[in-house]
């Protein structure tokens, strides 16, 4: 009904639109694409940035540019994603940058930089800061184009069978964690170690590892990873934020039409900040659940924190000197954060431990 | 050149499409609307959103759904805009709720809550936790639908033309602050001043009020406030957030064909993270300048704080038992406010403050 009353309204609109049908269709072509994403369906928040886009760029062009999303490995395995986009098996991937961490350290800071930007910093960086377009530059070399496709947001700082008191704690200790943060904890003693994440539960609880970290309570209360490691840390100096992308293959993107191409940026920017408020809307609850199922909340310490940013700046300093494309990024990345980290101390953090001091008194 | 390989590539497609291209000319009709912003074009992180707004709808409708911005006061006032919106004087409004504070101060909820939300759970309510439902049950009310337009993100406490000590400098204090904020502050002793933007720096000078309270730094730079009032004070207890929303004339969305509504939706998402990532982007920098150029930074003391909880808490009682509207946003606005911050004091909270702490050693 209120689709006849629209067509009476716009009448005349609508005799001009007929006129100019034949271009219409010419620059409006059918096109499906394949979406791959890097996550399980499982992962509440970041799987559903794959249906998104694919809902609202069917919706936006009346289903002539068709996007199929496909769950993790149901065509490629998650981490061959950059690959499979850049050869052209799959037109699109929904991944983390850092994955590609082994091929080239510079693929972690389209994710993350420890001891570096929170959430809306990245995306500044990104939107604002010229930094996506310096990621590009880089992944074009890959045969990528990317598009902000979210954020897990500051994460915890994983589960730990036993307390980590000192650094000598971690000497030793078999961790689950990868890429840039785990070249950085070996440094500090960690033996990173690497396990599909369906094997983390099974693996603490036979003490084949003794540390595992992953996202964040939304996606780790599932896993329930607090029964067999209970000391929950926080924070997570690797991870104040941890980006993740739209891949599409390049030579695809470029021969899109502009129309097209608008489309799937705004159809990324509804997709990403759809997994931010998931993440944010879903973890106070599931922290809560966590702890009154036993998880027990314990703060690194001073002398963690300090011997980790010293094992970072460590790392930065060798990749600084033997890797261009890192440096470049590197550099664009540390003149905002120190500048956005002076601004935020008066106001949002300002704000933010005000509320945290007052909570039980609103 | 890529147009007609691009052609090439997807010959069987193109067909199907021109066969289809009656339905197609029906269904997406030509359309002008008028957009009303209530600011300036030198609010260069708030006015873009309406460009940025008519941009991506005309590219994504390849010219069939146009969109006009006008900047503050072209067609109406800033104060205007909600009824010229419910009354069809221009179809669309990028403006702040709570300028509506005086038809019902649920409008307020919209834009802020005073020791409630920072800008990501303001996001996460609106988007996930069922704010933006509730705003447009309220809003249809007055003949509007919205969707989220961007934040001004955490404020600054205000530029003063003497320091503030204690509650009692508060007494009497002739303050460039309205709506909701100014109601409480009233209770503090404060009296809350209506001045037009333009005439904040004269009537500094010349002492006609005493403070004024706008923005931030990126858009409180230009005006030269420091020059009038130096102590420029934190936290800014009434504004951890202040979101901004499109309008849009009930009829006529809700006249829309779908893929038109899902374009508008995903165009507000991609200006409202504009407005964020521009004020993340340029407040930082801008205030370096402010304080090299003279700006005092002052931090609200213990007692002023616990006084305005007490004079917020005596104003909410009020309204939760005479406001029915109100109360329905406030009582969800409260229950994911008290969660979330519990959830952002081991995560986000603890990270930034890690991060400001090591801020020199980095």
């Amino acid at each position: 009904m209120r689709r006849r009353k629209f067509l009476g309204s716009v009448g005349i609109g609508a005799a001009a639109t007929t006129l100019a049908a034949p271009a219409i269709a010419q620059s409006a072509p059918q096109i499906t694409w394949r979406l791959q994403s890097a996550f399980p369906t499982s992962f509440a928040a970041l799987y559903p940035a794959a249906t998104t886009m694919a809902k609202y760029v069917e919706e936006m062009t009346e289903g002539r540019f068709r996007i199929q999303p496909f769950a993790a490995g149901e065509i490629v395995g998650p981490n061959q994603i950059a690959d499979a986009v850049a050869q052209g098996t799959v037109e699109m991937g929904h991944t983390a940058s850092q994955y590609y961490h082994g091929k080239d350290p510079a693929f972690s800071l389209g994710t993350l930089l420890p001891f570096g930007f929170n959430t809306r910093m990245m995306d500044a960086w990104q939107m604002q800061g010229g930094g996506l377009d310096l990621l590009n530059t880089f992944y074009a070399k890959h045969g990528f184009f990317a598009l902000p496709g979210g954020n897990v947001t500051a994460q915890m700082g994983g589960w730990y069978r036993k307390e980590i008191n000192s650094v000598s704690d971690l000497a030793g200790l078999k961790m689950r964690v990868g890429g840039l943060p785990g070249s950085i904890m070996a440094k500090m003693g960690v033996v990173p170690t690497a396990i599909p994440g369906g094997d983390v539960y099974v693996s603490l609880e036979r003490g084949t590892i003794d540390a595992a970290e992953f996202t964040g309570p939304f996606d780790e209360e599932r896993m329930g990873l607090n029964k067999v490691a209970p000391y929950y840390y926080f924070p997570s100096w690797w991870e104040g934020q941890a980006a993740v992308h739209f891949f599409m293959n390049l030579q695809k993107w470029e021969e899109l039409p502009a129309h097209y191409k608008a489309i799937l940026r705004a159809a990324a920017a509804v997709a990403a900040d759809e997994v931010v408020t998931r993440y944010d809307y879903g973890n106070p609850a599931a922290l809560v659940r966590l702890i009154s199922s036993g998880a027990q909340l314990r703060n690194f310490n001073e002398e963690i924190i300090a011997t980790a940013l010293a094992a970072s700046k460590e790392v930065y300093a060798e990749l600084n000197e033997t890797n261009p494309e890192w440096k470049t990024l590197y550099d664009s990345i540390v003149e905002y954060r120190d500048s956005a980290y002076a601004y935020w101390q008066l106001t949002e953090l300002s704000y933010d431990a005000m509320m945290a001091r007052l909570r039980t008194q609103l």
